[in-house]
């Protein structure tokens, strides 16, 4: 436990004897440390208040500084069956504990309050900083989870070293709810649920759609110059070929039930890989041809249990930007750079500077676990390396983390809201060759077998990554992606032909616009168009018409700029080639 | 049956009597009627030969000429086992006739040949022009289509009225040969089957996926410019959604069976409607938002039967740039012309000339196959009308041919090699809006459920468009839409310098080019171009390389021209741009 986990294991200690003091008949459930904090369980005579949470905090703060000493002790059964005679819960857990022969200990914070604990606090409660806490918030909670037992009502409480701490943690909280994805996507009509399509499959509406193609297209473009080639394979194929990659039994219980028709059982795909290496398959292929990059952007399907699906964070059907290089040994390095150079170049345009790489390894002492190509391991790992190195970039090295087929790079984000994540994957695959018989023919006309496969998806899922994107802009998303690029607000009836005429030239160029409804007034025209986050909000009255102007507002530009249209026009266009 | 089936039918009983002439222990199975001939099943003692084709076909001629004259009558069950004593499969049928109770009739061809046949003669073999026959093929054919019976040969014969007639078939058929989009599509490398994926499942190769991604931005670029909104949907959905489209249970058979999860029973859907319905329901619509055009490149799946699989023709997997529209009573009209209208822009595009439409329509007499809503289907037929005078095309109308939910029109097209078929359906739908609850608030705020759907896919499914498309251009597709749409051939190694220069400002423009390899030879880069159908080739020699041209062939153009290498750039990037 390190020096936190003392504190909140101890705070959760004092908030029980807060509310006893309160309620001296509350029956206590449990009262573990979380992240950021603690919670404990009650069983109270009436419902809580946030005027109760604050008394609680009250009394929890004078039992600090009264310098409480923490102490325990092993005890018998029978003495602690006496000692918590009033406790139901606590009794429960004696008598469990005890069928488990696990050792029975009390805690005292001083004479106030005696808990059943197995031990981890501070000494003394001076050592508290009790500035770092804040009680949270009340939610009920079954007694051990389930809906059988009794409810309890459960306080949680936040405790952090210091002050600034715990104002750092209400900052990137309330962030997090300014940046929910969620409310984003429905406020912004992005994407839509819906219970009788199923839960963890997303529906895109077209402002969504508008920003899904944007990137598709993006990536196309991208890729292509980086020579790669795109494919479409379909979403469902035979149990055999899942069984000739591994994935069945081995994945079986990621991926959707069968399907039986009349030649067999079919299989919605959980991955790209299977039908690639088919294609690699499809014709012979020379030492020449290498490295072969298939792209696709291919819907893949995992079945995962409807109680663990969110929003696009948790979801059943990844739709991604997916790729698979096929290369000989002595391109695998030159791929890798090529690779995290192209990840960077993706990170550039979309703003995101917080990441850094893990390179995770085998470890050759758990040879179960890894493929056994020593030879392979060795020399692709230090290959790996070295591209990172090349690179100039941040990375970590992590021993016994690499996939079952070869050792790869993770790229890892710091988001807007400070949590760490996993942004994608570049691996190197050193099974597939055999698995698929995948071969080459070398200068001399021999037939090489060692085909290398590297996969890797650098913008993660296209679900994953909008609720990253959503949360990254908070919404406000740059011009290039905006489904909504400028909103064309006119004064009054006599300006709606020249606005007409702009919105026409604007079409022309591929801008995205938006003409306010008839009997909209300007100051709606204006919030509705803030409220949506629109890059541009250009009004048109008199003096743009007879000026050829627009009077433009750019987001998050206070002052409001006039410009003549045509050159207004030229900055956009720059800008969304540009993707600004 | 026609006269030429007459004919036909007569041919099957001189083609018996020639076999019987050279092999008079022939045992005769059935001779039918089919499309362009006629065939006869034969249990002979030796296997057939070309030669014994021109044999047989020699002594119809001959049987022709002598004028015989068909003359049928009834006969006793008794009588007719004596006459066919030696014929143990027309014994079978006699056998079964009688069964049945189906009259026993024979046919006598002037003194040469008596069959069991219930008629459709000419009368006298002088009506037959020789001029139109001709034996095509031998086939191996079980004794009524069962591999338990024994093995027949089938000769097949070809009939037409007149020489010319028998030649234009011929030339259809080498066309079709020559367009075969499944030898078409291995050689260009569009498309593979892998048994391993299973069947009815393409996967598209990088060139068969540049043509799709052609073919799919170019749609959206158009129904962009029409006011379509892309959306973008999963693949399955909760049997619910199905249940409340009436897809389960009155579609089910074609539908992939469910897939049991923690959640429910999930579907592949075999249409995209049900979730753009949903879709169209995900905010309160106003009459302002009609008409509402949502659009998606949507893949679909359809349990078809293994065996009835062939090529991109019948498939499983079906993906189409469909679209939905929904629209007030008062907007069909229009729309339907503009959905016509954009039907013949694509056309134009892709060269389709040779199309007429069919106006499908209800019969009110047969009320248990339609919708209960005479009102609707009197109204709306009349617009549909409307709508295809407007556009002052070619229909015609067929009653009771529409849809159980509304009329529809029909784009009929004749293909290069004379087959007819339909290319896309516009269907009305005054189904959905009862099923889905799909209403509006019209301009005094009050609800309305009159929401029309109009379902329309004008490039049909992107599988047979392809097999089309492929067909339609003999696997020359134009620039727009070639994998390679230029191949530079350096002269020798100095001039690859200048050959990688132009390939770098080609590939700035978006041309899509192939540079040969170094050790090909000009001839077999000409060559290896033309076998794939390369738009351009340009040869760069000394004389280009100094003058700062290219020698350019030109795709079924003989001459070579030599041009300043811009404005050949500048030449089919216009060529491109315009989808030429």
């Amino acid at each position: 436990m390190t020096d936190m986990e003392h504190v909140r294991h101890s705070l959760a200690h004092l908030l029980a004897a807060a509310v006893l003091k309160k309620f001296p008949k509350a029956k206590l459930g449990i009262g573990p440390v979380i992240e950021n904090g603690f919670y404990y369980d009650f069983k109270l005579p009436r419902t809580l208040t946030p005027e109760d949470l604050n008394e609680f905090e009250i009394t929890i703060r004078e039992l600090i500084k009264r310098g409480l000493r923490f102490s325990g002790k092993k005890i018998t059964k029978t003495q602690a069956k006496k000692l918590f005679k009033e406790q139901p819960f606590k009794l429960e857990l004696i008598e469990e504990f005890s069928k488990e022969k696990k050792e029975l200990k009390v805690y005292k914070t001083g004479d106030v309050f005696l808990d059943l604990c197995r031990g981890g606090h501070v000494k003394n409660t001076k050592e508290i900083n009790p500035d770092g806490l804040k009680l949270d918030k009340i939610a009920g909670a079954y007694w051990r989870g389930s809906e059988k037992n009794p409810q309890l009502q459960r306080i949680y409480g936040l405790a952090f070293e210091t002050k600034p701490e715990l104002n750092e943690y209400f900052k990137l909280q309330e962030e997090a709810k300014r940046r929910d994805h969620r409310e984003i996507g429905k406020r912004q009509k992005l994407f839509a649920f819906n219970d009788l399509v199923g839960t963890g499959l997303p529906m895109w509406l077209p402002n969504g759609t508008v920003i899904k193609e944007e990137i598709e297209n993006f990536a196309k473009e991208m890729e292509c110059k980086a020579n790669y080639l795109r494919v479409s394979t379909p979403h469902i194929a035979k149990e055999e070929l899942f069984k000739m990659s591994g994935h069945l039994p081995y994945y079986a219980d990621s991926m959707f039930p069968p399907m039986k028709l009349d030649d067999g059982n079919y299989y919605l795909k959980a991955m790209n890989c299977p039908m690639h290496h088919l294609l690699y398959k499809s014709e012979p292929r020379s030492y020449r041809d290498l490295p072969l990059r298939l792209a696709e952007y291919g819907t893949v399907y995992r079945n995962e249990l409807s109680g663990t699906l969110a929003g696009l964070l948790r979801v059943r059907m990844l739709s991604m930007n997916d790729a698979h290089i096929y290369c000989r040994e002595d391109q695998i390095e030159d791929e890798f750079k090529r690779v995290l150079a192209l990840t960077l170049d993706y990170f550039k345009v979309f703003g995101l500077t917080k990441y850094w790489f893990r390179l995770s390894l085998w470890d050759p002492k758990n040879k179960s676990k890894y493929i056994n190509e020593p030879k392979n391991w060795k020399e692709s790992e230090e290959k790996l390396r070295r591209s990172l190195e090349h690179l100039n970039v941040k990375f970590v090295e992590a021993k016994n983390e690499a996939a079952f087929y070869g050792p790869k790079v993770d790229v890892q984000y710091k988001s807007s809201i400070g949590r760490e994540e996993t942004m994608s994957t570049i691996q190197l695959d050193f099974a597939a060759k055999k698995r698929f018989d995948l071969t080459y023919h070398d200068q001399n006309g021999q037939i090489n077998n060692q085909v290398f496969v590297i996969h890797r998806a650098p913008l993660s899922t296209h679900e994953r990554f909008m609720a990253f994107l959503i949360e990254h802009y908070a919404g406000a998303f740059p011009l290039w992606l905006s489904p909504i690029q400028v909103r064309i607000i006119p004064v009054g009836r006599a300006h709606r032909p020249y606005a007409y005429e702009l919105s026409k030239r604007f079409e022309e160029h591929g801008i995205r616009i938006e003409l306010t409804h008839e009997h909209e007034t300007v100051g709606k025209g204006i919030r509705e168009g803030e409220l949506h986050k629109i890059p541009y909000l250009i009004v048109v009255g008199d003096r743009e018409v007879t000026s050829h102007t627009v009077s433009m507002r750019q987001r998050s530009v206070k002052e409001v700029a006039t410009m003549p249209f045509d050159k207004f026009l030229e900055k956009i266009v720059k800008e969304k080639k540009e993707r600004k």
